[in-house]
C-alpha cells in the first residue's frame, strides 16, 4: 500500500505519510486513493477540494461547519510549512476538547485526517505556505462555525506568538460559549 | 458557480478557470466542486489524486490506461508551468489523431479536463513544476498504454527542443502502431 497510517493521541485524527517515487525527472506520489483510504477508516466521498495561500504568521482557525454540513477534512501542504491543529468537538468523546497539532509540509509531505465533529485550523512557519485540501461536505456558509484560536480552556500551544488573523476569526467564542450556543457535536 | 468552464476545439476537454479570493491574508480557492463539474459535463468520481514534480525539460507522456482501466483526468499546476497536451484516441470520434495544447500554471491556475479516450502528456516550462490530478479510475499498471510523444502524423508543437525523457516513455509505439495493436478506444 502506498501510504502508511498512523492515529494520533486523539484516535480519530490519522497523519498519513505517502510513498514517494523519485527518479531522475523529479517524483511523482499518489496523496489520495479511495480504496486504501477507506481501509484505513476514511471512509466518505470527498465532493470538493480546495486551495489556499497565506504568508508567514496567518493563522487561519478553528473551524467547522455545523450540522447537517459537518465535513470531514484530508489537509496537505503543496509549499512551505504548517502547523495543522484539529479540536475535538464531539460531546460525548473521553478527548472533548483536547487538541493534536502536527507540522505538515511540502518536505514531509504529511497529510492530516480531520473527521466531522472536529475544529480545524494551521498557522503558517514558512515565508508563504500552500495548502490544499478534500472535504466530504459542500460548502455551507450560513452553517460555518468557529472557536477563537486562542482560547484558554483548550490551550493550543501555537508556535507563532501574534498571528494574523482576519477579521471574521478574531470574533469566534470560546469552546464554553460554543457549547451554549448548541454548536458542539 | 466558483468556475469558468470552456470547451476547446476538441469540445470534450474542457478548460477550468477557478475564482480567486484574494485577501490580506493570501488567497482562498475551491478547485473541485462535484455538483458543479457534474453540471458542466464532468461526470464520475474521482477516485485517486496523484502529484509530480519535474524539472525543466521534462516530458511525461503520451500515456493513458487502457480498457476496462481508463481514466478521465483533471490536470493542474500548483507550482511552475507547463504546456499540457490531450491526444483524441477514440476511433469513431471526427477529432481522431488530433491533439489540444494549454498552458497551465501556478499563476494561472487553470485546470484541464481530459476524458478517457484520450492520451495525456506535458513538458515542464519552468525551472520546477509540479503537477497535481485527479483520476476517475484506479492505477492500474498492467493496463498501461502510450503512443510516443513525438509521433509526426499527431504532430504536437512541443515547446522544447530536446525533453528529458524516461526510458519506459522513448519506447511507445506510433498511434498507428497502437492502433493496430487495439489499444484505440
Ligand atoms: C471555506 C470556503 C470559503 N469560500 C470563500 C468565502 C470567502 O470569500 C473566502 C475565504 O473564506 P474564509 O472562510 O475566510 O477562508 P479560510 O481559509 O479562513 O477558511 C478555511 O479555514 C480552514 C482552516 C478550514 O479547514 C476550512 O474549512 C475553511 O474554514 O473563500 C468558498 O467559496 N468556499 C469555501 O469552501
Ligand atoms: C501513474 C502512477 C505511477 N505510479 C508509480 C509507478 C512508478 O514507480 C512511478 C512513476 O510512474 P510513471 O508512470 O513513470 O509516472 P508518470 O508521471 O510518467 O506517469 C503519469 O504521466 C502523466 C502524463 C499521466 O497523466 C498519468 O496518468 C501517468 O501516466 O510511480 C503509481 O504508484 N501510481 C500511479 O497512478
Amino acid at each position: 500500500m502506498p501510504f502508511e497510517f498512523k492515529r494520533l493521541e486523539i484516535p480519530d485524527v490519522i497523519l498519513i505519510k505517502p510513498k514517494v517515487f523519485e527518479d531522475e525527472r523529479g517524483f511523482f506520489m499518489e496523496t489520495y486513493k479511495k480504496s486504501d483510504f477507506e481501509k484505513a477508516g476514511i471512509k466518505g466521498e470527498f465532493v470538493q477540494d480546495n486551495h489556499s495561500k497565506s504568508r508567514y504568521g496567518v493563522l487561519r482557525g478553528l473551524h467547522f461547519q455545523r450540522e447537517p454540513y459537518a465535513q470531514a477534512k484530508i489537509v496537505r501542504v503543496v509549499r512551505g510549512v504548517i502547523y495543522d491543529v484539529a479540536v475535538d468537538l464531539r460531546r460525548d468523546s473521553p478527548t472533548f476538547g483536547k487538541w493534536v497539532g502536527v507540522i505538515l509540509s511540502e518536505h514531509n509531505k504529511y497529510q492530516l485526517y480531520i473527521p466531522r465533529g472536529f475544529a480545524h485550523g494551521f498557522v503558517v512557519l514558512s515565508d508563504v505556505a500552500e495548502v490544499v485540501y478534500k472535504v466530504d461536505n459542500v460548502y455551507a456558509p450560513d452553517h460555518e462555525g468557529g472557536i477563537i484560536w486562542n482560547d484558554p480552556e483548550i490551550g493550543i500551544d501555537w508556535p507563532v506568538d501574534d498571528p494574523i488573523v482576519s477579521e471574521k476569526d478574531r470574533k469566534w467564542p470560546t469552546l464554553r460559549e460554543a457549547v451554549e450556543r448548541g454548536w458542539a457535536f
